[in-house]
């Protein structure tokens, strides 16, 4: 017999059961007050003595200890050598995740509005919207523990879908170890140049550039405490990504689906770390007792068992409910980054999801597919941010200039409008240009 | 004569001419360390207070004591009077300016990826992604002496454009006093509540919610330092737009324009802030000295000369450039808000640019027509953020939702390479999630 693994159980029957939901999903702030300012001395020096306090951050943090910059960057041709030098199956594996992800990012760019447009009104005024790739991107992919060649893909690919002209990676490696998978993975993704820098440093010398660092004009890509403080520091002089937190996992399920698959998948959450998310929605009570049964079974054959119960414990919750029609609407109020709809026709119930960062639809669609190699992008908003923000995407590495083309016939109507309300706005500059162009 | 006013020159081939470009187009930062110690304050009484903190805080900053934050509500009565109480010349401009932001949102909204898509593979694997517009949104609108009823028109009109379903506005009216504009025109909008509640206090209340005033999903609109630094500590619990600087004007100019023209544009950003930043880039040396005699001319008869001479002496630039060419590669270095292209053929320049909020093209287009009714929005990129950010659109209101439904046959060929990479990050839940799915 396996041990009862302890799993917070509700019902959403229950009195105060919203209330109970709500404080279950937050998180305490973290308080990284010494952190950022940790971080502010790193960027200021970066952004002052360039090169020379990246190199003396890197020996420090690192214990990589070189005489300029130029020796942390890998050549494009130690990254294809990683990816040549890949096992076969790991090889193929990774060719097949970085096709499929492309695939789906291309389709991406033409169906999300990656593409100029314009119109002629009648007068030929014409107005429309410029869209442009960014020139350049940074990519901070993290070494050590958390050092996942599938992030690379999944920052890098829609990038270069988007048309930027250069991205460059930055990954730490402590002491000089260096994750051939990571260096395969950037080549795949066709990265043009890799730096061997991490932390706030990184992120400096990404926001201002050095002498041998280029300034980028966006920071993608996930990190550490130090590396998100830096990131909102530098917002602004560049744009960034979210700001991610532990990862989440909601299942919603009618009761016929498999009770292994679900502890899984719940599981396969729950090893990211002690602080990820795992939640089953469930209106069949007898097949949630099926579920913790699988979890107490199947646990202790997982190597990263430790990690996995402590986030059990912590923070997953085995909630029935009604029935799935109640299942969606606390999956709204809980917008979790990843959805599962374990149900006969999950079609049924998607319908009413508002808000999820992806969701993954039948029994077959592990959300560890989508993880590495559906295609989707697996960046996606924690911590209910997806009542307001999307996966990653092509949409990220473009933006739009508004294009206005206004034709001398358009300019009599238009002034007249324009300096009625300028005027209202006591803006008589504003006014006076637009009058100016009327016919006398 | 008028006076000569003090402009600085520049000319492209002076040297060093790139560096004191760059130094010309920053700020210094503001050091706003006791506003945001404020804010943090305010934001923490609103999250535990509430209403009651809302109204302690509206006392003090606007003098306005009620009894309850519902007394602080504008009924959609109230805001529908407004409208039909204004001049007739007033209520014309205001509808002809709504009714042309509305057409160009809803065709943005066509062309700009707003909608649901999904592709089947050949083994039935459907993947895509699910546009939904968010549940609620807020918007910012200053009081006082920048109150300015366009702003409402841009920030409310693509939100309802996106599908929307709550549109919370808010408005300090220190002591009372209501601008009968921004009423009117939030009626126009299609704002669904009003408050007249502003500063932290206000963005407070719309981020946590109180009884009175429901939480929203993202807060949008312009505000002073203490509202900008709010929107910063609040973002995460609700998305925000970006966080605009003083307004800048680049005009790229051929000589073949009016010089009264052009320095009338000049001033309707300088007009703004005594930090708003207008610059010409021409390369004809015989118009930029036209352009200065028209500023001259033209700068005593401006009732806000205070304002505009300020900003003149303080940011403007006059430079001369080699050719239109070199202008183009400068104006994507300064990737300027609102670029003007005052040339016999517009378009030729307009290819050539990079990075800008808005292109105005055509000595007719003043960029005054697109502040108030050409249709694009007027909120835009500064600060060179136009390199990585865009207008404001449809696209901010809407957020996306990946859709993965993989088929039995999609869940073989998919287990195995999910399953490879995931081994190959230590992450063997993730794997054996997908093994499982595997036929035996």
């Amino acid at each position: 017999m396996s041990a009862e693994i302890n799993i917070q159980r509700l019902h959403s029957k229950e009195v105060g059961f919203k209330e109970t939901l709500m404080s279950s999903l937050s998180l305490p702030m973290a308080d990284d007050d010494a952190i950022d300012a940790a971080v502010v001395k790193i960027l200021a020096q970066v952004k002052e003595r360039g090169d020379t306090a990246v190199l003396e951050f890197t020996k420090q943090f690192d214990r990589l200890s070189v005489d300029s910059v130029s020796q942390l960057e890998i050549s494009s041709q130690e990254l294809e050598k990683a990816y040549q030098s890949l096992p076969a199956e790991q090889k193929n594996a990774l060719d097949i995740a970085a096709q499929r992800v492309r695939a789906y990012h291309e389709q991406q760019k033409i169906e999300a509005g990656c593409h100029s447009w314009e119109y002629t009104e009648a007068d030929g005024t014409r107005l429309g919207q410029k869209v442009t790739p960014l020139d350049r991107v940074g990519i901070y992919v993290p070494g050590g523990k958390a050092a996942y060649p599938s992030s690379v893909l999944m920052n890098a690919i829609p990038a270069k879908v988007a048309g930027v002209s250069e991205v460059i990676m930055v990954v730490p490696t402590p002491d000089g170890a260096r994750n051939p998978l990571v260096l395969a993975a950037a080549y795949l993704a066709g990265v043009d140049r890799v730096f061997t820098i991490g932390g706030a440093q990184a992120v400096g010398a990404l926001a201002y550039g050095t002498k041998t660092i280029p300034s980028v004009d966006k920071i993608v890509g996930p990190g550490n405490a130090y590396v998100a403080a830096a990131k909102r520091r530098v917002f602004g002089t560049v744009g960034i990504d979210m700001i991610a937190g532990p990862s989440e996992i909601l299942i919603l399920c009618d009761g016929t689906s498999h009770s292994d698959w679900i502890a899984m998948d719940l599981f396969s959450q729950a090893e990211h770390d002690e602080l990820a998310q795992s939640i089953l929605l469930c209106p069949d009570a007898a097949f949630i007792e099926q579920v913790q049964a699988s979890i107490n079974k199947l646990l202790p054959e997982m190597p990263r068992k430790k990690v996995i119960e402590a986030s059990l414990t912590n923070r997953a919750l085995l909630i029935q409910v009604q029935d799935m029609a109640e299942a969606c609407e606390i999956a709204n109020d809980i917008a979790a980054e990843h959805l599962e709809i374990c149900a006969t026709n999950p079609r049924q119930w998607s319908e009413l999801i508002r808000h999820a960062g992806a969701i993954f639809m039948g029994n077959y669609t592990s959300e560890s597919l989508g993880d590495y190699c559906a295609g989707p992008n697996h960046v996606l908003p924690t911590a209910r941010t997806a009542r307001f923000s999307s996966p990653l995407g092509v949409y990220d590495f473009i933006k739009r200039s508004s294009m206005i083309e206004v034709s001398e016939a358009g300019a009599q109507t238009l002034g007249a409008v324009a300096s009625t309300l300028a005027h209202g706005e006591g803006l008589q500059a504003h006014a006076r240009a637009a009058e100016m162009r009327l016919k006398k």
